[in-house]
């Protein structure tokens, strides 16, 4: 009996918010791994809000996804079958291979993990791009101090938890903003956040005012839209703004009008877009980092895990509506 | 005969646009200095584009102006009597005595300038407030480096017209952007820029694509609003703003509402608001660049006079609007 791969591809680019028929599950048959590639049987894909820049066609830092193609992603996965001399079958690696069940890359393509101290999946968080992510945003450019307080976005997410976690250690005051109570109390309670704000409660400046009596030294944005225009009313002078994620304007027929730019003048903000794979060359350093600290219980990490490739569009439109709960993945095997 | 002070004090606060009926002139005897104090004749006049802030009772980086008040601003004068030790009569000195003919301050909060080489006047221009911004704005925020664009808005102003000459001298390609074309013309043939467009021409997308045809990796704002908006267009992956003045907002009702964003976060550019007062222990390094280079004959200033104090509100008024021609001052005696 012979196996069939099934693929996620892109069927249509969504007008606004994310549809479940934007996407169409297919059968392929699994492909042979040519000289010098394995065949990898995923067996976790990662699910981020960068994939929703990739299903629009309009202009950003990476070409978009064509209809038709398999959805972009990173995944864990299995070496079943090698060409590769430095892989054997049996091997765990960190892929591109996209929301598909069996996928061939060339061998140095592909990162060998360790998956027998810390688990698979970990490697798409928070010892993945999301956690190297937080690691260089927080860092090179939110230049948090001792005693500074650091608001940070989306703070359940798989980002924010991680921001929030290392500005707590440096002795910064933090402070996040979650979407509903359940949130914000895993934020305070679970991850050691200072305070949480819950943004659907709609009291939003008010409660940023009350969290931080003395303003904001450092906000790292993963939302933008109206959130952004607020903090901009609380920063500090010579304050920083890592703008990492726009989640609110991804699925926005019109970009948001941000009226408070006054505020970056007035108060000498320095507001900072980033891409993690800036930091390509210095990876090592924030994993070498985060893994040290994971080892030593110093930081704590959820996952919100879906189950099959067919439920994977459910879990992005999810995730791009503050649904999910940790960092997104999908579990395929 | 005694002389008598004349003072141009805030009459009321702005709604929208400036009007000569926001101030009032109005007399007073001269006052006399008291010990460690000297008495200044003011004769030149500084008029800038903070001043409207000074007006308004938004929160900025300083108090605003009180009704009544006189209006605050540089001035360089001559002291007539001293109690002083440091300074005698007919020392220059610069001043922050605000719009008004004569005023007492103490010694040690001025600065004796040498206007044997240079016009007085310069030290409130190219060796005033405007030289030092456009130096450590450009230098410490810009970091221009060889072969890069450089876009400077008000390039005919007391601040970008030394921007742009500055950035040429690093070996960038220098574009600016005024308004009308008397000034456009002045910016590429007496300021020696690359290229100027004129904005009221209506087509400033189009032709900033078309005279930086490799993008923008710097760019210098003293307007803000649309053109913003627009350069956030035409920024290159990694490029840096200096947000030093937004004088399309200060007159405004209503804060613009800034589209671009996005920009911000795909391009990773680094937007950062400046103010002047924050380099104030280095002014000295900017100053003696500066001067070299005036001395040297490689900066090109200019300056836009108006006669009498009397007329400084509508002096203030052309500088807001866009009116004026190089740096502002006010003639006083």
């Amino acid at each position: 009996m012979t196996t069939m791969n099934r693929q996620m591809v892109l069927a249509s680019r969504p007008q606004g918010a994310v549809t479940v028929e934007n996407f169409r599950l297919v059968e392929a048959p699994v492909p042979a791994p040519g000289e010098g590639e394995v065949l990898v049987k995923n067996e976790w894909l990662s699910l981020d809000p960068y994939m929703r820049g990739r299903m629009s066609d309009a202009k950003s830092y990476v070409p978009p996804a064509a209809i038709g193609a398999v959805m972009v992603g990173q995944t864990v996965g299995e070496v079943v079958e090698s060409r590769h001399p430095g892989l054997r079958p049996g091997d765990k690696v960190l892929t591109s291979l996209g929301w598909q069940l069996y996928g061939t890359a060339k061998g140095k393509e592909l990162t060998l993990i360790d998956a027998s101290r810390i688990p698979a999946s970990y490697y798409l968080g928070i010892l993945g791009m999301p956690g190297i992510t937080a690691w260089f945003g927080l860092f090179e450019i939110g230049e948090p101090k001792a005693g500074e307080t650091v608001v940070v976005s989306a703070a359940s997410g798989a980002v924010g938890s991680v921001v929030g976690q290392l500005a707590k250690s440096e002795g910064c005051r933090v402070v996040g903003i979650a979407g509903g109570r359940k949130k914000r109390d895993y934020v305070v309670n679970e991850l050691g956040f200072d305070a949480c704000i819950d943004y659907k409660a709609g009291k939003l400046l008010e409660e940023l005012r009350a969290a931080c009596p003395t303003g904001v030294d450092v906000y790292f944005e993963n939302v933008g839209g109206e959130m952004l225009d607020m903090l901009l009313r609380v920063m500090n002078v010579h304050s920083r703004i890592v703008v990492c994620g726009l989640i609110a304007e991804y699925n926005a027929t019109e970009p948001y009008g941000y009226k408070m730019m006054r505020s970056v003048l007035v108060n000498r903000i320095r507001m900072q877009g980033m891409i993690v794979f800036d930091w390509k060359e210095r990876y090592g350093e924030a994993l070498a980092d985060l893994g040290a600290r994971l080892s030593a219980g110093k930081l704590r990490y959820r996952e919100s895990i879906v189950e099959g490739l067919e439920n994977a569009p459910q879990g992005l439109i999810a995730l791009l509506s503050g649904g999910n709960f940790g960092k997104q993945v999908v579990k395929l095997a």
